[in-house]
């Protein structure tokens, strides 16, 4: 009987998803305006035939760009430029619904799914923050549950531009002079509270119907918006038993939404820090560590945390008196996982930088290729994964060495395929998900 | 002494410029959502030496796909694959200033400028029309001057975003731990009549600095904007008087806006139907004009010409009280040339339907290679034009057909480039342009 195989995500970031990695000497500070190096990363995880590969954003330049490789290639963009110099991956892009038109991103996502033969996908995000607002016309952010609201309805629309044309829209009747059936294209004629688009998508169905649709808040609203919409997700998880509660709760919450639950698939967040010895892999981890400009940190926290600047002491513990989730409007799950990180194992300022440094609040794990794929396994066969996001800390080289000794591991074991295969071809497929129906070809069975 | 250079461009278009392209043998009527089609073309285009490439653009359906294939990837994504496919040919996107938002498109043009090394090119269109409109959440089309003043802030906004980083702002200092100079960008802090946008762009300054800025409106409006900020000019002209009027015209509309006569290139559009011998070229014009289906064609033109459906008889004139141009707010210029060729041709709608047929209005030229390259050497040193916008009537063949017999007449001549040589790396250095100073570091030698 065929073991049930693991989905692995490549999450993509310049030079690493360590803060401190562009310092260390293999890293190019120009990295994340340079197609070669993205072209490289992908090559990389097609080698170890990973699902697919994601790109974060924002559309926003931090406030200091001192600290770090500031700014980063438009994703739908770039992943076409990728889609060209890769035959099987997926390729996910982060967009968000509070700053983008439906019409013109639903656009994006058809083209970027017809030039990769039904690789896309869409990581959909609200976008937190008072800087990206400020960059569309907004003085402050919109409130936390407006913007589920607007992507909800985003959403909807979407589905119906994508749905505007059916497969056989197209009919090519040469000899007639009829290219098309007007009668197989369904405009939205959408008029609700965000939108109003009346026309139907310039672009024909494709090959996926719509691209994988992805997403990554773990707040409430988050929970529900993906239980409706989401095909997977990719979730921040600190232990095994929180991730095993947000599994089943993402799980039972798809059913209740009238899906199949294993129609979403939950990919935590791993940072693996890979050395032959548990002892190399801890020294690699001190390397980045020491590389860390703690001041820059101190900052960084602050924004998340929505202090004001100087509130916090390097070598003291959290303040007591932080507000709860329900009062910020920012990234809500974000911010509690960090906060219970920190007193959960009582870290001063220091020491909670020096773990997110790695990862941001996803789970840093330093050890040997068979510790990781240990961790891998457990947590796949504990009801706590469908599979992994693999952040590397430093990039090419982390990515290259989760593929040259954790990759094996997880074949030996069953768990990842040994190649990509001739008949799955769609990132869909390669995610165990049937391709969409059209809602317009759908419904008059369901009458 | 050198002779001055003619500029190429290719304006691609699915299986061609005439509307009946698609039903014949050789056209793929899937040839629109076809990325190696289109790869195809570029490779074409670059073996013919040309400048640059073009793909024309506008966010909605037209209302029936029965006619000639619709739809079509969007362009900036399209070119970014194409980016990947070719070494030297520029790149020129159509993009809407009426339905994006600056920071968004800024951004996508920089990734595209980035991704080819600075071949990326921008024709900035208003988008006539309300299918548009309605697609976008508005009732009705703006109005002309309106759309163009938008036009105006949308273009300064973004001239601030791709300047808002300097050249050198990234340090990248390892050692130091300091990567950018946070005194080297500059937040556009925008507040104005359509749009407020605060922050720098999250892309590094490109290696164009921006992309090529190219227009193609020729009402009032449009050449007002295009004096003031095009470097190239696509345009449509049926006679030799017309187009040298045109260029002498937005030649000293330039110099009046304080800018140098040169660094505006007038490129007219033709559509070149060729043949071995003059029979045989017109011999290919008629097996097209017998494909138009005429129904399709007086749709078109009742659209094009603001009539209601049912209002032309094919076998009679245009009615004799159209309104004026300045009753129009959709494509002005356009329609202006339409009424203009029909009346000073007197031909009826079936007539003009053959004559737009091919073009849309741009020169339609049947005839051998050498009578091609006579017209083009005329007009070139006429001070009618310093390019051609070539508009094959059928791709691919009406594009290697020009570049196998009328582009080595040209280069013979003297005309044109024999290979693209290692210096002239970017769009802007092959139109002949100097790269644009950013704004930030010029102004305190202005002072």
């Amino acid at each position: 009987m065929t073991r049930r195989q693991l989905h692995l995500n490549a999450f993509l970031m310049t030079t690493g998803h360590h803060e401190a990695s562009w310092r260390l000497p293999e890293s190019d500070p120009y990295a994340h305006v340079d197609l070669a190096h993205y072209v490289r990363l992908a090559r990389i995880a097609e080698r170890g035939t990973f699902d697919s590969l994601f790109l974060a954003d924002g559309p926003q330049l931090w406030s200091s760009v001192a600290q770090r490789p500031a700014g980063a290639l438009e994703p739908i963009t770039l992943l076409t430029a990728l889609a060209t110099a890769t035959e099987h991956i997926g390729l996910i892009a982060t967009a968000s619904t509070s700053y983008n038109s439906p019409y013109n991103l639903a656009r994006k996502f058809a083209t970027l799914d017809h030039i990769s033969g039904g690789r896309a996908g869409w990581n959909i995000v609200t976008t937190a923050g008072a800087e990206a607002a400020r960059n569309f016309g907004l003085d402050a952010e919109p409130a936390h549950a407006e913007r589920y609201a607007r992507a909800a309805e985003f959403l909807d629309v979407a589905l119906k531009l994508w749905d505007s044309w059916e497969d056989d829209a197209i009919v090519a009747d040469k000899a007639a002079g009829v290219w098309g059936d007007d009668a197989k294209i369904h405009p939205p004629r959408h008029k609700g509270r965000y939108f109003s688009v009346e026309g139907a998508l310039n672009v024909p169905r494709t090959p996926q119907g719509y691209p994988l649709l992805v997403q990554a808040g773990s707040s409430e609203d988050g929970k529900r918006f993906a239980a409706r919409y989401a095909e997977a997700v990719f979730t921040a998880q600190q232990t095994l038993e929180d991730a095993r509660a947000f599994y089943a709760d993402l799980k039972s919450r798809t059913v209740a939404a009238g899906r199949d639950a294993d129609h979403i698939k939950v990919l935590p967040g791993i940072v693996p820090v890979i050395g032959s010895t548990e002892a190399e892999a801890r020294a690699n981890e001190r390397v980045l560590e020491d590389h860390i400009v703690h001041t820059h940190g101190v900052n960084h926290l602050e924004r998340l945390l929505h202090l004001a600047p100087g509130t916090l002491e390097l070598d003291g513990p959290l303040p007591s008196d932080l507000p709860p989730e329900s009062a910020i409007e920012g990234a809500k799950s974000r911010y509690t996982l960090i906060v219970e990180l920190a007193r959960r194992e009582r870290l001063t300022v220091r020491q909670l930088i020096g773990r997110l440094g790695g990862g941001r609040g996803h789970l840093t794990f330093a050890g040997t290729p068979e510790q990781v794929a240990d961790t891998i396994e457990l947590w796949f066969d504990s009801g706590a994964a469908d599979g992994f996001n693999i952040m590397p800390a430093v990039l090419p080289s982390g990515l290259d060495a989760f593929v040259e000794h954790v990759v094996p591991i997880l074949r030996t074991r069953g768990l990842l395929r040994t190649e990509y295969g001739g008949s799955r071809r769609t990132l869909r497929e390669r995610y165990g998900l049937p391709r969409p129906a059209n809602q317009h070809v759908l419904a008059p069975a369901l009458v």
